[in-house]
């Protein structure tokens, strides 16, 4: 609608004078109120709309103001210069602020008791025929409205969007910088490859054969700098992954980058719960803290994943105990193994607001993605369980399992028997599959106003490689701290140390992790050597800094486009930065990445290799 | 000295709370005083010197304190822990703060009045033997002090560059995004080439033969954003540049970027001038606005430079009219060609701290670098002028030149005629050649304390290539828009026009620039096309841009590192980045760039192409 960018108020965290300085603007769009009645203005903007020659809606970052174009014959230049212009092309005009004729009010706009009659105006740069209307770009399809990102900039949305980033982000800075004492330093994104750094970008140099590596993370630097003494260190930081295409990631992206000397995990935690509240913009509400607390054990067991969505309930139930005396074959034989258990989750209303094709979809699931065979039980009208298993359950079993799991009429339990892990993660998935489709149907279960933050600690600090299970790797990185009850099993049984890592969750997305560091040489090379039996050969600077009197130090990283993307709402990270490049990594606006000719890649000594195809096709 | 670190005071530009929260530390070790006696305090640092088992000096990046070892029997164990702690090694101890003895206070210290008594001790991290002692790191190589860079941050001097460097930036986006509304906007640093971008650097992509590149500036997306109705854009901005080996240049460094909306050059001065006050570290004394401004014709003629250091006078003297009456064969030569000149320096007091041998160096560097013969003129003690030139002068021309050049006993003038711009840059080089020769010889030209800050305006907007001087290149950039009043002249002599570009000089260093950018589609393509006759088809995405109601805009860059390095007095840019590469480029701490396997290139369709030797070598 006409007044989108009025309704949607400039982010209201911080108040700053509205009329500009440096600039000839007396005042901006979304400001002028039946006070300003009388005063002679300028303003500057884009005409949003025009119509017939009688009056404009003139368009910047702030709102909408309307323009009244003059009639009369003496004006009639400026008539012809405002009738004529295109649609979004950039005006100055200056006028007297007048109310508008009674019952001509529009109490949608917060300009719109007043309106400004024309005096004089300059058409400062023409619109060409847009490609579609400004108000329509959230209809057109992301691939155009990725090439003419400069268009799509100027929706109240994206205004929105990135003008809410800035001030987070400044609030965040005040509050490690002003508040606490934490020092902004800038470290190196042209450094060395990390090892197994596979996502990482190279930069070739001029030195032949060597290059630099875009780093994931300042993750080296922030510990050096805690070994240098600089105690405090925060990095609004750009890091780069190259992960080919993976849906809503970006080559590029921001992480708010924080260390500490002398701290430890509660210590973090408290820091990062207060730069949230003290940043958290004040239409979303005030957030609580502490935030909750679980391990990644319980995570696991309740909702089948270590970034749980708390904003519904829908637990996994553990049906083991309750399992063990029924006689059916496949229980039985879950429960026959190690971690062998059976577990559900209870679906509200599952009855009323899926279909059968939708129980059958999400068993497919299971099915497909975690080799997990679920059973369904239903709870008809009349109270009764209607399933595959009912026949193997006495009635009294019937009520104990409607208990059990805190069955009403019309749910849907889906049970699942197997590896505690593998259910779990079938039964977490099929979690939020459920809620997803329980909301589509209409069932408001998840609270859209809702911020659920969450701690996972606890973490194993190793895990059995994919490719080869009886090798380990890191869970997170090698430099993450063992948790001080279980230094023993490092030594023992690395596979049962838990780790001094953590992540915060909010609504089921992790937005962020980090961990206390090893800050002692001989424990550090052991894990590098011993456990992860990697070359720690290209760590030495590291390992050397550890030894000559490193403190002991932690420290997080926050995702920050995730982060927020969620306190926004907004469908995806690439609608809070504002160039973003495509799934496929492209830059469709500028045409990022191109060929570049053979001589420019000769002062960095390298030739591209041409795959076959192509290289024959070049011939011909 | 010992006490170095205390004396540096922490940057006071901002008072933040010194102990801590979120650690155990009670205080930090630059904080305690009488008024403390008699407290229990938890101090975390490192040890800078322990003598004989009596006490110890604890530092961190506040200060020093001196810590009391206890030497009673009970507490023979912590005696024994603090006794045998290496130099460097982490500490944290916990005391009651005393007064010291009657006469042992040290007032150079700020915590000399106290000293800690400890009770408990704890040794976090032992320290291994260091190859060198924190205090002398100073004067060990640069090449040393880079590869154990996290060593050299622990001095005083980096802790103090960093810190103050964080400090000023948190003002000037408190100046920026607080009191004047601008949006901190992140801009991709994956993009395409430039066209004449060969100074960035390439970053392969998994795309055969497609390529990224790290951007020099975001100029290209600060303009996309001012289309995109951003209005005003700041960003703290990650820029990269390959230019192999040239002194005191980082391969990746970091400028404040600006960009505003209906803007004119006096408004982004005024901008630029209230960010810099706003945000000048009290310690440095205020500097006073608005700047002085000088055209860039002025500046070349007084100062033979577009930076001229205004901080001692020594201007260029203009004497051609003077010299048109004498009989002098190389001066009428000069006068007799377009644009031909008689100029000169008089250096004050040249007779008395210049060498022969410097100025003889003088008249070299003139004659290597500039192709510019000098002729000397000394001012003897009884008044009369030695020179060359004397025999061709009347007594009453040779008071009249002393006159026309302020010439004082002992005074030294370097005189040099030919081709004006030739003429002023040589006499330019030589003025601060000189100036430096007089400080080094013992005589201050120059208040070191004082911060000159100066305009240059009016720069030509277009230069003749040097390969080709019939065609022209962007004195600075291609969107650089004409000074208005040279419109007309854009089609008949380009060469005459001025540009609406303004550099920002500090005490004889380029600090920023910028410009009023160019904002019709129809004028941008007719500097491309016809002017610069470039290729406007890489520049498409930005011409399309300007068709679909571009702002008029401007804006600026400040070189954020010199900047930093200049207020501190620093020698280097590399003594205010935390980690900064060496001449080559290279991290000499990770060693970066390095090599990477074959199979690391696959994934981006490159391989090296070694160098004739190099290959040969591998062969055999």
């Amino acid at each position: 609608p006409l007044c989108r960018s009025a309704a949607m108020k400039a982010p209201s965290s911080r108040a700053y004078s509205l009329s500009f300085s440096f600039v000839a603007r007396t005042n901006t769009c979304g400001e002028l109120r039946s006070a300003h009645v009388g005063q002679k203005v300028t303003l500057y903007g884009w005409i949003q709309y025009q119509r017939q020659g009688l009056f404009l809606v003139l368009r910047d970052f702030q709102g909408l103001t309307q323009i009244i174009i003059p009639q009369d014959e003496a004006c009639s230049h400026v008539k012809k210069l405002l009738s004529n212009a295109p649609v979004e092309s950039v005006v100055r005009v200056t006028g007297i602020v007048s109310l508008r004729p009674p019952g001509q009010e529009n109490p949608k706009m917060p300009t719109g008791d007043i309106e400004v009659k024309v005096e004089t105006a300059e058409i400062l740069n023409s619109c060409r025929k847009l490609p579609f209307e400004i108000k329509d770009f959230i209809k057109k399809s992301e691939a155009l409205r990725m090439q003419y990102r400069y268009l799509d900039l100027r929706s109240s949305q994206l205004q929105y969007n990135l003008r809410l980033r800035s001030q987070i982000v400044m609030r965040m800075r005040e509050y490690l910088c002003n508040l606490h004492g934490f020092v902004d330093v800038e470290t190196p994104t042209l450094f060395k490859r990390t090892p197994g750094g596979a996502k990482e970008f190279l930069v070739p140099s001029r030195e032949a054969g060597k290059f630099y590596s875009l780093p994931q993370s300042p993750q080296q630097f922030k510990q050096l700098l805690m070994v240098g003494g600089l105690d405090r260190y925060f990095q609004v930081a750009r890091c780069y992954r190259d992960e080919g295409s993976r849906p809503d990631r970006q080559p590029e992206f921001t992480q708010i980058d924080i260390e500490m000397s002398f701290v430890d995990q509660g210590g973090i935690q408290r820091l990062i719960e207060g730069l949230l509240q003290y940043s958290w913009p004040e239409e979303r509400g005030p957030i609580t803290t502490p935030f909750p607390s679980v391990t990644y054990e319980e995570a696991l067991a309740d909702y089948g994943t270590d970034k749980p969505d708390t904003r519904f309930d829908m637990k996994i139930v553990d049906i083991s105990d309750f399992s063990r005396s029924l006689g059916i074959r496949f229980v039985q034989n879950a429960l026959s193994y190690p971690h062998g258990t059976v577990k559900a989750i209870c679906i509200p209303q599952g009855m009323r607001y899926l279909k059968n094709k939708d129980i059958e979809s999400l068993k497919e699931a299971a099915r497909s993605q975690f080799n997990q065979e679920i059973v369904d039980i239903i709870c008809r009208p009349d109270g009764s369980l209607k399933s595959l298993l009912t026949k193997f359950l006495g009635q009294e079993q019937q009520s104990e399992l409607v208990q059990a799991l805190k069955m009403q009429v019309d749910d849907v339990v889906l049970l699942a028997a197997g590896e505690h892990k593998q259910v779990c993660s079938a039964l977490g998935s099929l979690r939020v599959e459920s809620a997803d489709l329980l909301e589509a149907a209409g069932l408001v279960l998840r609270d859209p106003t809702a911020f659920h933050f969450l701690w996972v600690v606890d973490f194993p600090l190793f895990l059995p490689k994919e490719e080869n299970p009886t090798e380990l790797e890191s869970a997170h990185h090698p430099f993450t701290a063992p948790h001080p009850s279980d230094m023993t099993l490092l030594y023992s049984d690395p596979t049962k140390v838990r780790s001094q890592h953590y992540d915060l969750v909010l609504n089921g997305n992790e937005v962020g992790g980090g961990s206390i560091r090893i800050h002692n040489a001989e424990l550090q090379r052991f894990v590098l050597e011993k456990v992860l039996k990697e070359d720690s050969e290209v760590l030495s600077h590291l390992l050397d800094a550890l030894e000559f009197g490193a403190p002991p130090h932690g420290g997080i990283a926050l995702g920050l486009d995730r982060l927020i993307s969620l306190i926004i709402g907004a469908p995806s990270i690439r609608d809070v930065i504002a160039f973003p490049k495509s799934f496929r990594g492209r830059d469709l606006m500028g045409s990022a990445p191109d060929y570049v000719t053979p001589e420019e890649l000769e002062s960095y000594h390298i030739q591209v290799s041409w795959p076959v195809a192509e290289a024959e096709a070049k011939k011909n």
